[in-house]
């Protein structure tokens, strides 16, 4: 089994149906995952969890709770937001099989990788603004009549594709060919943690008010276009120090470049 | 939506929970399947199963009854019956994405296939007879450690297969009968010229300059990784006049966003 699974972080925001939970819990362990995070979910622990998990009690135990998404994504390098194809979103969102893959290539490429996956209410999804703190957006192709999987089974597809994914990048290490991972998958090895983008998007924000850009009251478009744009490249940690350096240029409050 | 798809049915052999029911009709509406026959349910028609089926009902009000194994197969002309891994069957199995291309493949050379998806009892699997009146066998890969998928999370997985191998099959028809149109050209058409991005690092650059950031002379290694970020992620026309807008505030020769 790949150990670098052990990177992995299964997020449910604010399920509703402790049934779900438990659901989940069964889907990931069949698919070699073991961490699972809740932030704020409506009913748990509760013994319809419990009986849903089956034989993967020993996933639900050790499922932490989290007060807020950001919490939950806390030290993750890479968060992919699942949403119904259908949903008009900044990101672009990319095929399920494609995330996979991508998650597993930063995997395989070394510890520093830690991913989310991210997966929001059974009735409601991730809301935008819960979208918009992570760098992936994902989708499961399905007819477009009929968009909406059950939690779990959303959860069992996703980490179906990653658990094989994952065993490609394992045969692919053990074979020793020297094959490099994709382009972009090792370009984003290097992703700055979460909370540093978040740093960055807030000294932004406050910058623009500064210059008089952004008017206070309703920065939301254009904030959302921006994390759209950035969440695309990714940020490496480098740069955000670059970027918050000529935030502060332009601020008056900060020094130059390479000095 | 693949016409061909109507000529697939899933069947469930003695399934015991009815909640089980509902979340594969549910699973197979979202993967364009519509045929549901179950083989001596233990309890059905049942209310778990209408609640769990959520707004797949129609699959669930045209499921069919079937007395045995034999009447729910007939007609068919491939039969996928789906186990564990582990088992030691007479059928060499195949993986599932393998048998769903099998699958989609006979269904897009005509309408002569016929097509059964065949699972077993929730505790039980398929029994070996079961399995012998199949003409393929296939399993879902999973950790070798737990091997058991909940009933619905495995139709799941099995349909999304089959759609996305009868997407392909689809993209294979419409492509010799001359139609075009794939997603990479339509997603990569809403990027700016190369002109205005240059315009966009110019401007830059310029302002970098202005804020005291840069200092006349070495501005490259820089530049180099601000045009390393944006190629990653790429510009598209309206981010640029958004970026620009924020540069001239920051010189202090612009006007404010949406105004």
């Amino acid at each position: 089994m790949p150990e670098f699974l052990r990177n992995v972080r299964v997020v449910l925001a604010r399920p509703s149906h402790p049934g779900n939970i438990g659901a989940a819990a069964r889907a990931m362990r069949t698919m070699g995952l073991a961490r699972l995070v809740l932030v704020a979910p409506e009913r748990y622990p509760h013994p319809e969890a419990s009986a849903m998990a089956a034989n993967a009690t020993g996933v639900l135990d050790a499922a932490t709770l989290s007060p807020s998404l950001d919490a939950a994504l806390a030290g993750t390098t890479l968060q992919i937001a699942f949403t119904a194809r259908s949903r008009a979103l900044s990101h672009a969102a990319m095929p399920v099989r494609e995330a996979a893959q991508l998650a597993a290539g930063m995997l395989a490429a070394g510890p520093a990788a830690q991913i989310a996956l991210v997966f929001g209410n059974e009735t409601y999804g991730l809301s935008n603004e819960e979208v918009m703190r992570c760098n992936r957006t994902a989708y499961i192709p399905t007819d477009p009549e009929a968009s909406s999987l059950n939690l779990a089974a959303a959860v069992q597809v996703a980490a179906y594709e990653l658990w094989l994914a994952a065993l490609d990048e394992e045969a692919a290490i053990a074979m020793r060919t020297g094959m490099p991972a994709t382009r972009e998958a090792a370009a984003s090895a290097n992703l700055a943690p979460h909370e540093d983008v978040e740093r960055f998007f807030e000294h932004l924000e406050q910058s623009l008010y500064r210059s008089g850009f952004l008017l206070p009251g309703n920065p939301r478009r254009l904030m959302e276009r921006m994390r759209r744009l950035y969440a695309r490249s990714g940020l490496e940690p480098e740069e955000i120090s670059v970027l918050r350096g000529m935030l502060s240029a332009w601020d008056g409050t900060g020094g130059r470049h390479g000095t």
